[in-house]
């Protein structure tokens, strides 16, 4: 569709965070709208950090806006703005998609997690009896462990700088899924399958790397969940290093179906 | 541009009212934009009566939106939640159109009247000397006497149902233009060159005509402020009885290049 063929009848979507210049949602949604023939245009907008709360007062107000997108930084506290929380999001403690229900109420929920599990799936890497490790413990990583949990992974290892936040959030998948061994770093601990960023390391130029790949086996497969730039620094490193990589793009190209479903934008599983 | 070319850089503008289906602004405003080869999109949100106030200060924190158009029923309301109100606007009593400022201060100002004035001199209509009446004195019809007024119109002829609305508007304009005669509907008024409906009369199917064309003399020019229908019961019925018409585009294409440029988004003048 060509932007002039907007009018007051094509459906509204958004993403909001800061920075907002990096999104690409805006092209994917858009693509998937277009080729599904379906009246729909989703903008990227800037809301600064602490602001959330404010725009979201006025988002209840422009009442033709059908659904929005959570990004950085806003997954955790847009958690709180909703009116009902999906099972996902309240097992991590944020939301990533919003959608306005037909009796004006907001609901929320994450879908950072099976994305990831999808895109991995998509390029042939199963997760079931899987050792990953899961480095951030943000909103994209505690969905990214959620979603492991549930997809069978026999262990994840996660790591966070935050200890709290970490020990917070292992203190809530550990009763959720009792056959999966949640583990914290240590020496002795066994080589992982897969090795996954949820940090935004790597966004931004001169950022440390937030694994070093050089340190783990050759057979483990190196996963960031950045989208822009593609291959990031740890995906640099990882490949001079003999490691397959797996970009942030698959995650993403994983979640958008479900979550144009989930705003009742395109039927579930239809491919997009 | 494609609505797959939008992302997280692209320019972000919005029209805000209710009913907002009819609208055409997002159209015209991104066909300009694709023209002129600026990365922009406008949206249309609607934003139900009485709610506009709390839809603005969530537009304050939507903090990468930089204007809006503001249409029916906002206009007035619209005009004490700016910081800054343009002269025009302050005689009019409305605004139809708000930009963020640097600061993050927004300005407002009303177009709908100069929009009217340039589009019937487009197709050739003066104004200076010539005698008009105007049924109805809400924003649009404020703005269309003012910029009348300013035009060099001899006499306006000014009708309204709501009699004390009209009158506050009269009090206002005929300081502003001691030369120009305003007028009240009287039995022994002389025949106008041009009549201009400016009311929603029109919009929706079985609305009764604003004033009936069979009464006017064949030289009037009927003209209607509504652009959907293009042709309304107004103007087909002007054009059963003879008249020549002037539909409501011609007023929004005149004032949409002003619009764009006190966005900032296009060079003021330059062609549309």
């Amino acid at each position: 569709m060509q932007i002039d063929e907007i009018d007051g009848t094509t459906r509204v979507f958004a993403i909001l965070g800061d920075p907002i210049h990096l999104v690409r949602s805006p092209g994917v949604f858009n693509g998937m709208f277009s080729r599904a023939g379906i009246n729909a245009v989703m903008v990227a907008v800037r809301v600064p950090a602490g602001e959330l709360a404010k725009a979201w007062l006025g988002l209840r107000s422009l009442a033709s806006i059908e659904g929005v997108i959570v990004t950085m930084p806003h997954k955790v506290e847009a958690l709180g703005l909703v009116d009902h929380v999906g099972d996902n999001a309240r097992l991590v403690g944020a939301i990533n998609a919003a959608r306005r229900n037909a009796d004006g109420s907001w609901s929320g929920d994450m879908f950072d997690g099976e994305g990831c599990v999808t895109g991995l799936r998509n390029q042939g890497h199963a997760i079931a009896g899987r050792s990953v490790s899961v480095t951030g413990t943000g909103g994209a990583g505690s969905a990214i462990i959620v979603a492991l949990a549930r997809a069978g992974a026999a262990r994840i290892r996660v790591h966070d700088v935050d200890t709290a936040k970490r020990d917070g959030l292992l203190d809530r998948v550990r009763g959720a899924f009792p056959a999966v061994a949640f583990a914290l770093p240590a020496p002795d601990d066994p080589p992982v399958d897969i090795a996954i960023n949820a940090t935004p390391l790597g966004m931004r130029a001169g950022d440390p790397l937030p694994f070093d790949p050089a340190l783990l086996p050759a057979a483990t497969l190196v996963v960031d969940v950045i989208t822009k730039p593609e291959i990031t620094p740890l995906l640099e490193r990882a490949a001079a290093t003999g490691h397959r990589v797996h970009p942030g793009r698959h995650m993403y190209l994983g979640q958008a179906n479900d979550i144009a479903a989930y705003f009742g934008a395109l039927t579930p599983g239809a491919p997009a």
